[in-house]
């Protein structure tokens, strides 16, 4: 007699924070949403932050930035997965199935320096090697709100289509870098099938958090579906 | 010839945050967790906060306390709520239809010192004003995680019925207080519809933010229907 095992293994999402809080770091209601999206449809999800200092520390109710205050990116992220976090730079693209780059500005401040170089900016090494190595894999990438800037420099060389929903100043600047840039309502994404990206503008767009969740939910079902 | 003009009024919800992070303040899944479910009933939201400093700066990776930092309760909670953010001493409860209170370590520490104090707890007394004032005037508040140790103080004459889910230490902590505690599971909620108190056991007893979610929609679920 013979037993037939049967393994069911989950998808492994790694999801990549910038910090926690949309002025100096990751934005919290779109981390929250895209962890809670993910473990409805099943996937095993990580929480991965660069261990960097912030560029910034705003304070939140005022706007001001906090000059003498210094806080670290993977510290802060650990606030949004409830301690549990991966530093970035242990993290191979043959470790995860697919990987979720979550807005806010800690994307512009901590992994790129859009915030401050605008159409000039550059990207953390890191985060280019991974996604580059990634999209080499052949591995399903989904970028959020501003994170496709991200996706831009690492594979402008590639002309990814994206979108960050419809700001002028950052459609140039992504373009600039060689990524094709596709204007998309708040509610709805843009798959990239050739290069194995999903973009959707969240917070550039939305207005509340059910309008984010709209998005957010297809990108997360679009990658997982890019996954099988 | 008449018109009817019909006025369509949202149910204002004022929604208790004690920081930004389960180990030292709100805790933030469980606060988005919240919002969107209030957002999807078509509640009015705001956050509110106390203006004070935490107790305690936690480093979220490694659990352990960072003793030279100073954080303000407001200004970190104000980062879930994306800057937006009242202070609790100005609220009163005629300002809101009803008031859901988040846990997270900060109720423990912020809100009250059951962290340090154990049984010999005490609340601040701006919480105790607000919650007492709430139910003097009828109306729905909700309580979930740790939360229901503030009602338990403010509403003990009245032998508030509540949960925390199940710890026996915490269930000794609030029948001192003269609440009586009723053991809930993750996926329940307690209704006191006398004192028209809802609560549920949430990150006390939740094992992943798909356990959380579930009492938390049916604690907002009957917050709003008791408002009706």
């Amino acid at each position: 007699m013979e037993y037939l095992s049967i393994w069911i293994m989950k998808t492994k999402v790694a999801v990549i924070l910038s910090g926690c809080g949309v002025y100096d770091g990751a934005e919290i209601q779109e981390s929250v949403l895209t962890l809670l999206a993910l473990e409805k449809a099943g996937a095993e999800v990580s929480c991965l932050a660069p261990d960097i200092t912030q560029r910034q520390v705003i304070d939140h109710s005022s706007g001001d930035e906090l000059e003498e205050e210094d806080r670290n990116v993977m510290v802060e992220a650990a606030r949004i997965s409830r301690g549990k976090i991966l530093p970035l730079d242990n993290v191979k693209a043959d470790d995860f199935d697919a990987f979720i780059y979550v807005g806010g500005f800690g994307v512009a401040k901590n992994l790129s320096s859009y915030a401050f170089d605008g159409a000039n900016y550059d990207v953390d090494p890191a985060v280019i090697d991974l996604i580059q190595a990634t999209h080499l894999a052949g591995k399903p990438q989904g970028f959020m709100c501003i994170a496709p800037i991200l996706a831009a420099r690492a594979l402008g060389e590639q002309h990814v289509k994206l979108t960050i929903g419809n700001d002028a100043t950052t459609v140039t600047a992504i373009e600039a870098k060689g990524a094709h840039h596709v204007d998309c309502s708040v509610d709805s994404i843009v798959v990239d099938q050739t290069n194995r990206v999903v973009t959707t503008p969240a917070y550039m767009l939305a207005q509340s958090i059910t309008e984010a969740e709209l998005g957010i939910n297809q990108l997360v079902e679009a990658v997982l579906n890019m996954r099988l």
